[in-house]
């Protein structure tokens, strides 16, 4: 969970980044009102797929909560706001239709507080009928600003703001990540105990969830690629099928555990039997390329670079065509998320990036691999998150 | 999985059900988009808490999915549209902000096709961005008709429109369902086969989902209430604790097992060791409560009076009091959903309904328990849907 300190911390922060004179923002991306206040509809609950809304007031650094009492009762953990506007939906006596009106009811209760002061809306998530009802002057609020400019009728993008905020984690931001850390690598451990030739996908994958979540301690969601990479179909991904492994076939374990929206995201490929010695030969590419990518991470170098780096040994071995992707990626409340780790990248390593490191090679005839480490860019280099074994058997 | 035929259908049902002047619709709430298309986001992947949205028209009712790269690539399942319009967000090549600005970009491709047409929006869920970029005509658009009408700006609530169609279910929502419900019954008895003093709720839990999983053939999730119910504290429920079962406790198990939106909600209580005499009363209370109800699911019944049969036996065992939520609820895409079986609903059950009779009984000093099957409503009667062993012990 995050803290009320964090989330204090990040609406003061996201306050100096928009225009002074704005006085209210909504926010609506359901991922920002967790990171912002901690709430979160459960996704494990009855109320997967509602949502509730956050008003932030400059004054005071006022934050109140709006939704309907059985979506504010599915929160995934407390919610650190100042204020909680909960209309009623289902009340065990009568009949209900339409969830999605409480929570206009409620943003109808303080759309008169708003009234004739600027404010700002993320109107990437705020439903066309929570805005007209209202019916305030709304002076700026969220358009895209990164096209032709055609459709941009507002000066800020609050969506783009807070993404771009996104990236420096807090610190209870990297330890919510690294509870998502503990109990990916116990998945990944399951896995390296239970592997052999005749299991299925679809097995291992029960058996890598049954893990990550006792290690976690509590439900969390389990997603990601596990897949059998083949001789024949070296390029796998996505949930589990029934296929059984069979031996010479590489299985790829890339997954991510989410504890209230954060999670982890880290890989190792298991050889169901003895790898090949070209198997073996590519696994020292994809250690190389970690290795070099590793060595180049540090607030302020480029993210290009990182990728160049990570694909240096590929070229120096003649085989820069069986690592096809990115080098890395952003990680948080999303993923990908900013940076990117690729060869046009545009951004450079700030202090508090959360970045994966995911050199692969991929051949016919050979098979598919891919590993994968988390780690929190500082001044000075990283500190690597995730502590999985990373081995091929 | 949704069938293309019934797709089709419940898109030529909404166009029946929505004036004849309006030539086109903008689907929104993501639930809505995998009614009418089978496209849904799957939330086992990078992409949980992205959306597409969907455009209906009425000429030759075509069906268009727009969105981005990758929310469209990470279909739960296969998507029975005309047509994508598919906008760039990653490409593993250059840096990304903003992923919503994709998902804005492939409105803005049909928002010429849409200019000066008559058409409607749901209001519950799309996004101000995306309405503004749409610049079109829109004689009538979703806002609550349910409150005062100070708000009400237009004519057509889509959003309920829908809700209203979703009671009756089709016979391919009704497949989908019973894959869930054959989940939740396996996950069922294994709770009965661990059950022991001294296992913790999360255990269980653990061990029910994976049972669920296994059963299901595919990845899905698994939430519901996973407590004991103690002589203390009759009433819990919610996720898993750490809590240790004791002898005189009741488990109660009422979890749902979700596959591409669609879901079981069943129930039984478990005696952790042998019931109490006054257990085992209320334990026949809720066996009477339920075959009460089953008496009386049939199309044309009113809901309330299905509650009030449910609850005569406590009444005539002096024990109204014991008994104090619903009797059931609607289930599909969401839960709970209309018809809700209390006793001032306003609703009649329909062919095609499926509802929960969910029966239960709290009191300090004795415990807690519930017990729930699932019915289809049928012309004459019903076809219960759940197949789950309801017992103590």
């Amino acid at each position: 969970m995050l803290t009320e300190e964090g989330c204090k911390k990040r609406r003061s922060l996201l306050w100096s980044r928009v225009p002074e004179h704005l006085e209210w923002l909504l926010i609506a991306d359901p991922r920002h009102v967790q990171y912002l206040s901690n709430f979160m509809v459960q996704p494990l609950s009855f109320s997967l797929g509602e949502r509730c809304l956050l008003l932030l007031e400059r004054d005071g650094e006022k934050a109140t909560l709006l939704g309907d009492n059985f979506s504010i009762r599915s929160a995934a953990a407390k919610a650190y706001v100042d204020e909680e506007v909960v209309e009623g939906w289902y009340d065990h006596k009568h009949s209900v239709i339409n969830r999605d009106h409480a929570l206009f009811n409620a943003v109808k209760t303080v759309a008169e507080r708003l009234l004739g002061k600027p404010g700002s809306v993320e109107a990437e998530w705020l439903p066309v009928g929570a805005w007209e009802i209202l019916a305030a002057d709304h002076e700026a609020h969220s358009v895209s600003n990164e096209d032709s400019g055609k459709h941009k009728t507002t000066s800020l993008d609050l969506g783009t703001v807070i993404r771009s905020m996104r990236r420096s984690k807090f610190p209870d931001e990297i330890d919510l990540m690294k509870v998502c850390m503990k109990a990916g690598a116990a998945g990944q451990q399951r896995a390296r105990d239970v592997i052999a030739e005749g299991v299925t996908e679809f097995e291992l994958y029960r058996q890598v969830q049954e893990a990550a979540v006792a290690a976690a301690g509590r439900p969390g969601l389990v997603y990601g690629d596990f897949r059998a990479c083949t001789t024949k179909n070296p390029k796998q991904g996505g949930l589990p099928t029934d296929y059984k492994l069979q031996s010479g076939d590489l299985f790829v374990l890339d997954y991510s555990v989410v504890l209230c929206g954060y999670r982890s995201d880290f890989t190792n490929t298991l050889a169901v039997t003895e790898p090949t010695p070209e198997q073996v030969k590519f696994f020292e590419m994809c250690s190389a390329g970690m290795k070099a990518g590793e060595e180049m991470l540090k607030a302020g170098v480029k993210c290009a670079d990182v990728y160049k780096a990570v694909k240096q040994p590929y070229l120096d071995a003649g085989k820069g065509d069986v690592f096809t992707h990115h080098a890395g990626h952003g990680l948080g409340l999303g993923h990908p998320e900013a940076p990117i780790l690729v060869p046009e990248s545009t951004d450079t390593l700030q202090a508090g990036d959360v970045v994966t490191l995911e050199p692969g090679a991929y051949e016919e005839g050979v098979g598919g691999m891919r590993i994968e480490h988390n780690y929190l860019i500082t001044e000075t280099g990283y500190e690597r998150l995730s502590d999985h074994t990373i081995s091929l058997t």
